[in-house]
């Protein structure tokens, strides 16, 4: 469920005025446009952008990145994205720098539904006349230090799950032992394993994760080796088992790694609030508050500031 | 375009009552039952089908099993289907025995539009409880030998592809490149190779296709060494190739080769006609008659008989 509260009439044109109204004069009135846009849903962003334009003759998005900065400005314009069009953009960029950047790819293949996936990738279509799989796997050609990472994740973005409950018991105990064998292996012959990882359903892979855990009395990702990850493969791994086991409590853990003593990951931030502000925020909260001492919106607010604070407060709802 | 004639109205209860007159007394009138189920469109017969039980309370798909038998009762049963779950119908008969049908599943992943695949693994979602991808992808375990045949039809059927006509002539001359060294190498590195085939656009491919045929002279599908092919993989490839070229010109060979003078291949004539009949036959049967001496429906009418010609005649409107 979303956390940001949402204005349930559509004053386009006054929302346009009133944004216009908050660029003019000496500064920019950035509460105000917080106090606009973080309570409107996508389709009402949608139609105010409209308005804008048709009303003074310009980009709304162009006009914001002009009068906003930093990482208010960043996430103010993924905001203003539609939802299923941010992710094809937030894919497309990760694919260009894939070993830096492939969580991304990896929460949006793992975390949304067998059909919003497809919609990303038809989204993607449109934007970049290219599929998202062919631009990931693309990155293979010269590049096979790195075979086993791209294998993984082109597995992830082709797949189009089988999104029911039903379960295979038996299926779930053998295919455990297959992933056991592969975890031991480190890297190596690690085929079984993504297609394991790559094609079940999410239901089913919790029946194997279960009885990976029953049998060995640790989890996979603690399973795997730690330590020496050059291509990033194990990483990789750990992220997608996480995301595709439970999506609340991996993106309450981004968000946890984002805000460590060694300094503010915005970028996950930015990411993570945006992305779920209006989806699944109220189960990220909550998974995040189970392994804390501090709610979520405590934390953002002791890492963050001024109106980059104030716009992430609004979307959490408080 | 369809090749079959269609009727305008759907008069179901009518209909519902001519096909149990049919059915009834000494032996079945079977020429009645083509009369009316091979001039009904997909819709036509779902209704037929719903007001045929409703009226007499038995399955009119079993009737017409225990009343037809032989190749006549298999093509009627396959035509009865609708058109999207018949492919999903054939593509898990296909996973059984994937060695001998993997011509099926890589028709069905390679001449059907991106949505139209998309469409038709949610369909298989809903009848088996499980994904394409994954049936596919589970035939891995324990038989290694077909590893790269299982590589290549799982990216198939993976692969959400772009669907539109731009294309980058640079990338087709490097790929090309790429296709040639593979190709080269008969059934070694062709991880390349399934990646290309497996991702690229049906319009990207082809320039690559021709930009091959302009280096070297011969086409992908000539290049490819002939001769032994235990795993079936080179034969998988071909196919491929030949469907997302040109998949009218395939299936127009699909059909030549299931008449040979060798025997007929009942199967492929009739998946062939039943699967494209209302669909896209006119463009086929055009491709046939380009390389063929007789038209297709002469030739069809050579190699069969009885109800079972009848029926493939109704179908192909004649």
């Amino acid at each position: 469920m979303a956390t940001n509260t949402v204005s349930q009439v559509v004053p386009s044109a006054e929302d346009a005025a009133a944004l216009l109204k908050a660029f003019q004069g000496w500064g920019t009135d950035e509460q105000a446009v917080i106090a606009i846009l973080a309570h409107r849903d996508a389709a009402q962003r949608k139609q105010i952008m409209l308005k804008y334009e048709q009303m003074y003759s310009e980009s709304l998005m162009q006009r914001l990145q002009s009068e906003l900065s930093g990482d208010f400005e960043r996430a103010m314009y993924h905001w203003m994205l539609d939802p299923v069009e941010r992710q094809a953009v937030m894919a497309n960029a990760a694919t260009k720098c894939i070993q830096e950047e492939f969580p991304v790819i990896i929460e949006i293949a793992c975390a949304n539904s067998s059909a919003e996936l497809i919609a990303v990738k038809k989204a993607y279509h449109v934007l970049y006349k290219s599929s998202l799989e062919e631009d990931v796997a693309a990155r293979t050609t010269g590049n096979l230090r790195i075979a086993c990472l791209l294998q993984l994740l082109l597995a992830l973005v082709s797949t189009y799950r089988y999104d029911g409950d039903d379960v295979n018991m038996g299926l779930a105990n053998s295919e455990a032992k297959i992933v056991h064998e592969a975890v031991s292996n480190g890297t190596t012959d690690q085929e079984e394993l993504i297609r394991i990882v790559g094609t079940r359903s999410k239901a089913q892979l919790n029946a194997t994760f279960i009885c990976f855990k029953d049998e060995h009395s640790t989890s996979i990702t603690k399973a795997l080796p730690h330590g020496a990850d050059p291509t990033g493969y194990l990483r990789a791994l750990r992220t997608s088992v996480r995301c595709l086991a439970d999506a609340n409590k991996y993106f309450a853990k981004v968000l946890r790694n984002a805000m460590r003593d060694s300094g503010t990951d915005e970028d996950s931030l930015t990411r993570v609030v945006v992305m779920h502000a209006e989806k699944d925020m109220k189960g990220i909260r909550s998974a995040f508050q189970r392994r804390s001492t501090v709610s979520l919106e405590e934390a953002i607010a002791k890492e963050t500031s001024g109106d980059y604070r104030s716009f992430l407060m609004a979307l959490l709802g408080s």
